[in-house]
């Protein structure tokens, strides 16, 4: 196998394994945090509107650890620095 | 083996991985936010309305962590820029 | 081996473990989800209709999970472009 | 090992471990579906009705994903394609 | 080792490994149902004919889970459709 | 190693390991069972026949699945068809 | 390493594995069965006799299969089909 | 390395691993029966007779499944009958 | 493979993997603090000032720890001294 | 490597595993009843006789197991029979 | 591969993985501190001042054992001995 | 690597490895058994005699298996029997 | 790879691991301590001062179990005694 | 790789790994008493004195564990038999 394989072999793995493992703590995370605010909506109906706000800025805090996890995988996949280097190795020479 | 079989079958296996890791997550994330929103239900039916929709809201966004899985798995089938890049070096030639 | 049986080998393997692997998830989600919804409507007969129609939602959302799995299994044994890919190669030449 | 003899022994192998990974998870589910169903049926007799036909409307749902795992072990053993692919190409010869 | 052979080493494996693995999950979910259904027939003596017929009909349920692995088990066995073609191929040789 | 030794190996590893494995889930689900009976006993002694009469059944289709390993267990190393017909070949010839 | 080695040697690894692996499960399966049946002695005093049938009865089918996996430990070393298959041909030759 | 030092080195090997594996489960298991009965000793003292008598038949059968093991491991270092042989064949010579 | 091309692989390795590993950790933690928070906002309506504040303080700590396997991902991809050490050594020549 | 040195080299492995493993399940059991002995003392100090008569025997029956595995870890150290026959095979030459 | 590419690739991997592994047990731990300081605040809030004070001491010393991965990681990163006395032999040379 | 070296190399991962597993089981049972003595200081202060006298027997039981660990190790670092044994060849030569 | 060389990866793996893997258990034992001691002073503000000195012992008693693993990686990158030892005999040839 | 290089790489690898997996246990365990120490002093603050005496009794026991593997890891490190024994032999020729 030549180098441009190797790259683009280990960059599709990668991209994928990081977007798979990374989704399993946000997603365990938002449904604990989604279930709890559901459970304290009905002890307390009153406080709703605190509860879903502050819901929503700490679902958006964990989505951010899955989000990351995303762009390292979209980066691997179209803006490899590593790749592009190599392609203009290539079409360099 | 050539790079085109290499590439073709890393991209099989990772599109295959990818979404089955990545679906353990979402899946018991959401059937615990489920779980608990039925179980809030049956406490407080005066309050169906803002625990169904809160509820909702919430499956959509630990869902999206699953689709981010799905969407790399579909990328990876069906617009793998490597593999696209192979197939136009070998007809280019 | 010749590059497609391990393309065929591959996909045979992949399509196994996705399905298997992905069920895990929902299973365990859904069996939870039903569980409770049983629970709370022995608490609350009351509001048996808000109850079985949020948890169908909730398993159709979960469900989801799985038929993505399922969906990546049955493109991977019956519509893989890769495999296509080859066999047209080997026809075309 | 020629190719048909790889096919085979990959289909065997993965038609075995799709169906046994793939039981745990609804096994696992269902048992908790029906234990909680019991202890509802104790609590609240009255509702027997109700119970008994979501429990088993649940009861299906889970065992779909059980049958997917069943029905993607049976296609690899008794409707291959990429085995009927190979066995074309010989006798096909 | 000729094709026979290995054909019939991994069927062997692999009949094994999927009845002892698949076993796991329905024994555990079987137990957990049984051990339920014996405390509601503590809580509520007066519903023992309900619980009974809903705890036959869940273990039969989850039981089939464990047939599934076993159907494999034994086509893998004495009805290995593999197996069958090889023989056949050599006996029709 | 010829192909009568490595059958034989192998029936021998998988005999062994189907029904080390597959005694953990019935173990465990039998010893949850009969625990909770006899807490359900102590709570409601009045319903011992019941309870009695519903554990035996239980327990039996939990050891069902315990039986069936060791079927297998017991095929592999007394009936095994593919050492069978590895005799029959060699005393045939 | 000449055929009759390798059997003993395989003989050996799987008899430790089997009964080491195979008493996992009922050990602490046991184990909760006596904790709850001494806890539900406590609890009842005048039911001893019910509870303590019904221990004896449960820790004899929890041990049941302990013992599988010790007669197949056994078998393996003192009266296994393969070795004596292996001594037969070596002695009658 | 020749046949005896292969069967030495095993013998040694499953010899640890069987009881140091062994030891696992009947140890917590005893562990969990003990602590039961002091805190149901604690709890109705009078009934003691009652509960030790039947906490040392209980530990008496769990700690036998321990001894299978230790049985397994002394066979195998002081009575492995696959060595004896070995011996046989070579002071036989 | 010639050095770059192993630095390269390494790094696209090591790059996904730290961020897919290290949101585990992270995203667990915050899921726990948000559910933890909205709980105690439904006991506590009016201490929502001194909650939610200490909840941000709290998320932002956990998140430094995310963003710390952040930086090494991002530092691998793009300011990586060994890639920048080998293509000075290359330029250079 | 010579067979005198194997044997020296697997039986310092085992040894050190068997007692390191053995003595997980015996610390953690003997933990748990330790544990329970004392909160039973706190809520019962009258019965303080027959709780810490009951717990040194069933201390006692546990360390029996951890004892188990240091005298297979000697016999393996100081009175191996392979080591001894090899010893006697050279010195006897 | 030559001495200063394996350096290279050894650091890059454990500089990664330190972190990403590190970070684990620091996010749960302050997860879990945050989450019951929260709980302490809805339970107790005239004692806000000592509770967050021994929060924010508590969260200090946690976050310290991620600091000690993050300044090893870095150390590998930008202040390896080892890679600088390598630098230093060949430009030395 | 001769035989000395093995037989050094052995030892010192196993001396190692012996400990460190060991410290596992004894330092949870131990933590557990102070944490338990401690919460029925609290509640029993009047028979801290009692519960202390018992902790420390209790602890030291538990501990003797962390010793037992560490004795293999000394044993396998400072007086093993076939480094000794090794020795004696040498230096008997 | 010459000797320095394969004593210079060594070590830096080592070092990444230990701590990394040396930070999991202090961090999440300073997160359950930091953690009851807040839910403690929100039950018992009057014991502050007692609360918060025992706390900060606990802490420093722990966190000593991380300094160890910090200054064995440490000793590792900076004081490595075998790291010297190979430089002096290169220096000193 | 000569012998003094393999006995400096195995003495690495273990000083680092028996600190790192020897700190689990205790950390977890001190901070489980730690914890459970505050509470009971939350609980009862005039047995504090008891409390904190015992307290400090169980943690330097619990730490005990900890020190035998820094022990054995500071030997490896700086008072390998094995390696002064090398060394002797070198310079001794």
């Amino acid at each position: 196998m030549d180098s441009m394989t190797v790259i683009a072999v280990v960059s599709i793995i990668t991209a994928g394994l990081t977007i798979a493992i990374g989704s399993i703590g946000p997603a365990l995370g938002e449904g604990r945090a989604v279930a709890i605010a559901l459970s304290s909506l009905a002890q307390q109906p009153d406080a709703s509107a605190t509860i879903t706000r502050t819901l929503f800025v700490g679902l958006a805090m964990i989505e951010s650890v899955a989000i990351y996890c995303f762009v390292v995988s979209m980066i691997l996949l179209f803006a490899n620095p590593f790749w592009n280097y190599a392609i203009t190795q290539i079409t360099g020479k």
